[in-house]
């Protein structure tokens, strides 16, 4: 037990990095809902998502029985290029809020992507590059998901096509060119170089652009172009399986400084950090071998777990990805700009602020009843390429937007005819 | 000797940062030349130093002398929130260029200020502070040091005002709003706030500023307002004191995977980076204890090293600094805006991209002869700010500018009259 002696970061040994991910689907009795075929509302065969996913991709996606899946070594000597990434202590925060409690942070923003996301888009252009294929497509709204693609493109020689939302486009130029520097080629959207793009243009001129749209175009133009498949970052199976590296490198962290966090906090929206962060520990309270207070944070302006319905909806504006059951707000709902603060010497990106909030709430309870819990939280990435919300915010200007019931409303009307 | 089992990243234990660092003067036989009084031209003496410098900084600064100064602890825990950085293998550059070359490079950027400087800016800091004083001044250009200091002023609550170079204020938004989330002011030189500005913005209605200038108005609110101190992040004899913490770090991770490299490459401006990754090793071949080849990598629009004079010559526009000894194309001279690329998953700091080219031409060279060199270089920060410039050669309206002898000669002219 190292307990009084923790270093500010632990790091593990290249060697000790998992050689495979960890399929929490393994360990669930009650397996999560299939995705449904937006046409039929029956259960998606292998068979009808090849002409969209990579084949490897679409096994990893359907498979809830399988506990580990073994890193491939051309993945394994990518992720030692910026991997394993610090657990870290962060005394500095601790001394501030004067609290009893141990808070530790997975801070996986150390990589020119700036965030967790290149975990899976190595993953994912790698099974592109063994099936053969010439590129892959896909959509990006803050950026982070692009550049990480764009970097594991350029690593592998794979054409990669960016739909990146227009309003993000235009307001992040930077994240744009970064991508650019890595050889992707970025479109707005919605563009004219896809049906479903010109559609949406022509009933809505001025439109800035939504995720669902460009995934709509992504998901059109790797369909129409032999060689190419498409590519997504968050909210699927496969994806919460590559981010299982998160979790599984957190947790042997832990094991080396023989620590057992009591509270797991990560920020959520697509799901990605959150699921890979909890894996492991999730899959303990799954087996009954350990338990854990798991907290997951999201910005009061999109609230989908803690307002939204759990129901079948759409993933896409142009209504052709498959339906997935989820926390959802539904699929018309716009959420208002939102942003956040900082700590630790780390300007962090404003979801990751989220967790730290959390985490903040949760070290300042300790401090009043004088528990000495430790507390894990996910540091997903940095907000190096978000600075125009923090000049908003420094200049007075940003404004946030709570939605009423009302709003909600309308976005549930929306939600498609499936039995829940 | 691993040699033949490196990883990627080699990390020190955080116990062993080097507690220390290495005053590399105690070792040169010809000392540096030093500061001169612009008014006298005589030696500057501590008494005339202290007015604008923290008391022990100005003892660092004139101390040729002791080999060694030990970091103070609060110094060393605050290097613990991002140090020890890694000495990584470049094993991607090495595949990509077949060399039998081995390639490493001690990596500074993964802080938010993004670069190394936050190694002195931490230091400056802490001496302001233990000296009861209520802030520091600071001028910037690129943003890298004024990132720094202002990240260090806010861990330590001391108040912290940048001059910025106003083309860079206007181009570099995000840089100044990195520097005010931290807390700082930041304000465009010229201004209006300073004599020296005032007066040159008379003259000059239109400019965009310059280092000179912005350092010249940030001496003067340092010496007239009590309390305050200003601070520099390169040239001085103290901030390569600060920065020997790189090279100390490289080198015992070398020492630790038993390899001792042939070449150390390092980009150079102010010196700083280069300084403090080559001290250690330095000493050595001053010590006549080791032998390593050294190259310093500058731009060719502005070669102060490779068609400079080492003379005497001013550091600021408003004559008010002391006059430093150096290699200099004259206090006039302006360098066309410049840039550079990419490797190893990093987008470096466009000065970063110097030492890389330097070193991807040492290991071309390797893969002529035949020969298997270990090659070192500083990558001294990543270029996630600097993007404008990428945006303007991914567009194909990047120009630079490499000067003429004319140019260069009206630089000289300029230079002041003193004995070189």
């Amino acid at each position: 037990m190292l307990v009084n002696n923790i270093p500010y970061k632990t790091y593990l040994a290249e060697s000790e990095i998992p050689n495979a991910w960890y399929n929490l689907r393994a360990d669930m009795k009650v397996k999560p809902a299939p995705l449904l075929n937006p046409g039929t509302g029956k259960p998606l065969t292998a068979d009808e998502l090849t002409p969209i996913f990579c084949e490897e991709l679409v096994k990893q996606e359907l498979d809830n029985d399988t506990p580990y899946f073994p890193i491939p070594k051309e993945i394994l000597d990518f992720y030692k290029m910026y991997r394993p990434s610090p657990l870290v202590r962060a005394y500095c925060l601790e001394k501030v809020l004067d609290t009893p409690a141990r808070i530790y942070y997975k801070f996986e923003g150390n990589n020119t992507s700036g965030s967790h996301k290149l975990n899976s888009a190595i993953a994912q252009a790698y099974y592109a590059k063994q099936q053969g294929l010439k590129g892959v497509t896909t959509e990006t709204g803050a950026g982070q998901w692009g550049t990480a693609l764009s970097m594991a493109c350029a690593y592998l020689g794979l054409d990669c096509k960016v739909f990146m939302v227009k309003v993000s486009y235009e307001q992040k130029p930077f994240r744009r060119e970064v991508m650019r520097t890595y050889g992707a080629s970025v479109t707005p959207s919605p563009s004219m170089e896809t049906e479903v793009g010109k559609k949406i243009l022509a009933e809505h001129p001025g439109t800035t652009g939504s995720l669902g749209c460009a995934i709509s175009e992504a998901v059109e133009v790797a369909v129409k172009n032999p060689g190419y498949r498409y590519v997504l970052g968050s909210v699927l199976n496969q994806v919460l399986l590559h981010q299982s590296i998160i979790g599984l490198e957190a947790k042997a962290a832990f094991d080396k400084i023989g620590v057992r966090p009591d509270i797991i906090i990560g920020c959520a929206g697509g799901g990605s950090n959150l699921g890979g962060l909890i894996a492991p520990f999730m899959g303990e309270k799954l087996r009954g071998e350990a338990d854990y207070r798991i907290i997951a944070v999201e910005p009061a302006s999109c609230p989908s777990f803690t307002r939204g319905k759990f129901a079948y909806d759409f993933c896409d504006t142009g209504m052709i990805c498959p339906l997935a059951k989820m926390y959802t707000l539904g699929s018309s709902f716009i959420p208002s700009p939102n942003h956040a603060g900082g700590s630790e010497g780390i300007l962090p990106a404003p979801e990751s602020s989220h967790a730290i909030r959390a985490a903040i709430d949760e070290a300042l309870k300790c401090k009043e009843s004088g528990e000495q819990k430790d507390i894990l939280f996910g540091l997903t990435g940095t907000g190096y390429f978000d600075l125009k919300a923090y000049e908003q915010f420094n200049d007075g200007v940003m404004t946030d937007y709570i939605p009423t019931d009302e709003d909600l409303a309308k976005g549930f009307a929306g939600l498609p005819k499936i039995d829940a």
